[in-house]
């Protein structure tokens, strides 16, 4: 075969639905040479990452590290460490991720109950509290932040519906995570995964997950043993939190480097002046991208400050202007998924992408393509719009 | 909580099991900026993965790719895949992985038959040929490098019995691949998995897959659906290899940046070279040790190059000398597993710590701590034999 040349690859701005950027700090920390995964040194840098995990969730879970693979392991490890094959399940799928939710719950065997609503729309508790009071159930599982449609679901009275059931309450947490307000333990969640790449800006490749004590118990009265050996978290928690630390698989090391260190400054931020910033840089994006022309798709009220779903305005051509985003500002947004898909672009908002540069950088690109496209606008409207939430016109 | 610290870590000499020292080059690829996982740039990338793969597994097997974990749940990828519940595997157990592929076929609901040998040995050709003559067998499986007891398991008459007899025939490659032969065409290996952190020198985080025809071909026949959706192979194939490259979950970006360089570096040295590299510094180490009176445990004529399991001599404090290792001198050598564990030590030659350097480096330092042990030895004699096979003395 021929030699395959050195890795050479064009900065991108990330503002789509994960990967965000990620900052200096954590690529050098992640690039840092390689150590054992029994090495005390190691086990030093997993205690930090638990803490560090906790504070983030707002948890005092005992059970609170990352699984060794990216977010939807993290949603496969929750599901098949509880649930057993007969088990009832009530599933929010107002998107892409709760169908995979439900997938899953299938392929373990379980009855599943989907509570289907118009892509963009949130899970009412009504509809829970009917589906529920249909069936004993085992879990209700309803997605935070639907990267997929950009729906921000409100969890607390689902929570008290599905514990007044005595069924586990599970909330994919994958894009919400250090980007807008979550309390595990306040919203008395059982179960909840989230990936490294969205608002902790960390590169993919990790899945932080929490279980409950309901959980922890609900995993030990199993019947059955769990059916992924790689998922088993009776024995993946023995490596991370055990005395003595007892041999599972061997971590990703150097991914542990870097979200210790993404996490480091998620504290130094601090969580709300970070879920402030990611409100206040959606609110400047929402009044540019207005001002142009371009409407949110997600439901009023319930729409995510990291995960802008807009409608593609009409006569445009979704690929190309992606595609010139791309190569002629390198930028990258997301595409619709699904039934989004060709009708919707995601803007994302993440992390170290939240910030004002991107925003006015992409409201100044999109202007001249929508522009191009034959959009009629008004000149520079979307930066001064997105100036004025700054306080900055 | 209090703030955490500034990453901090001590340079260490990795000869343990895995993971191994990582080529500076490769930490550099690692930490290049984050990009999206469809922009096209990252597509090439996978590309040139698959092609690196192919080339290290001496394969031209369309599925070759990496599982987005580390090497066990490559090792749930390969079975979860092709087996269903009712199927009966025969699982050569002669360490800890073989160990651990029953328990994965008995999680999916197989019926496994074991065959037990002393660690340490490998498995022989007449028992599977045994094994399969009792009963219609979808899959023989053994482990090639058994990283928990230095056996370097044959593999082609027992791919004969396999074939012969209708059965699959899949081989764990995690600590063989890129460090000592492997022909998956050649010997007819259906399913093969390996991890980046051992002979390929990349820090753990994937693990590479390669499926046969045959193996496609009973994947394309099951009657039920793969159990793990996060490993299912027909979905994530499609995100690999097909024209529209449908996202199925986020690829740890990353990661793939460091094994496409990890593998960029085995193709430049080429892998005939670095087979005869392992080899030599096995020979040195096996020499300089048996000059300290250190004797290897696994069966003659079947020892790995990369991973030396040895005897801890008589007397040895195990726990004393591994801790001085890493404290007097940064030397990460590996206790043992299950059956090894205080009596076994592994001192791994794997990839980059397979050098000159750290074979001379180690026997000088055990020769120190031995001493301090009580070891009766000769002073200098380690490192005398081994200059000798590297034709230095």
């Amino acid at each position: 075969m021929n030699p395959i040349g050195e890795l050479n690859l064009t900065q991108r701005i990330l503002m789509g639905p994960g990967p965000s950027d990620v900052h200096p700090r954590v690529l050098r920390a992640m690039s840092s040479p390689c150590i054992g995964h029994l090495d005390p040194e190691f086990i030093g840098i997993m205690n930090d990452v638990q803490q560090l995990l906790r504070y983030v969730f707002q948890t005092t879970n005992r059970l609170t590290f990352p699984i060794s693979a990216t977010g939807s392991a993290g949603m496969e490890a929750c599901m098949v460490n509880v649930l057993e094959p007969g088990d009832h399940v009530v599933i929010g799928v107002n998107g892409v991720f709760g169908m995979r939710m439900s997938d899953i719950a299938e392929r373990i065997g379980c009855e599943v109950t989907k509570i289907e609503v118009e892509w963009g729309r949130v899970i009412e508790p009504e509809q829970v509290q009917k589906a529920v009071n249909a069936k004993a159930t085992k879990l209700v599982a309803v997605v935070h932040a639907e990267t997929s449609t950009g729906a921000h679901q409100p969890l607390e009275d689902i929570s008290k519906i599905a514990r007044d059931a005595g069924a586990l309450f599970m909330v994919d947490m994958v894009t919400s995570l250090c980007g807008t307000e979550v309390r595990l333990d306040d919203w008395h969640i059982d179960l909840a995964y989230s990936g490294t790449q969205k608002c902790m800006s960390c590169p993919p490749g990790l899945s932080p997950i929490s279980f409950s004590e309901r959980a922890m118990e609900t995993l030990r009265n199993r019947k059955t043993k769990v059916q992924s050996w790689y998922l088993d978290v009776t024995m993946v928690e023995k490596y991370w939190t055990d005395g003595d630390r007892a041999y599972h698989h061997t971590a990703p090391i150097n991914m542990n480097y870097a979200i210790r260190e993404a996490l480091r400054i998620v504290q130094e931020e601090g969580l709300e002046a970070r879920w402030a910033r990611h409100q206040r840089n959606h609110q400047a994006l929402a009044a540019g991208l207005s001002a142009i022309g371009v409407e949110l798709s997600a439901q009023e009220g319930h729409r995510l400050p990291m995960l802008n779903a807009v409608k593609i305005p009409e006569g445009v051509n979704d690929a190309r202007v992606r595609s010139a985003l791309l190569k002629e500002f390198s930028i990258e947004i997301g595409g619709g998924l699904g039934a989004g898909k060709g009708k919707v672009w995601r803007i994302g908002l993440m992390g170290e992408s939240s910030c004002r540069h991107h925003v006015l950088y992409l409201l100044t690109a999109l202007e001249i393509l929508l522009t191009a496209e034959g959009v009629s606008l008004t000149k520079g409207a979307g930066v001064s719009a997105a100036s004025e939430v700054y306080g900055v016109a």
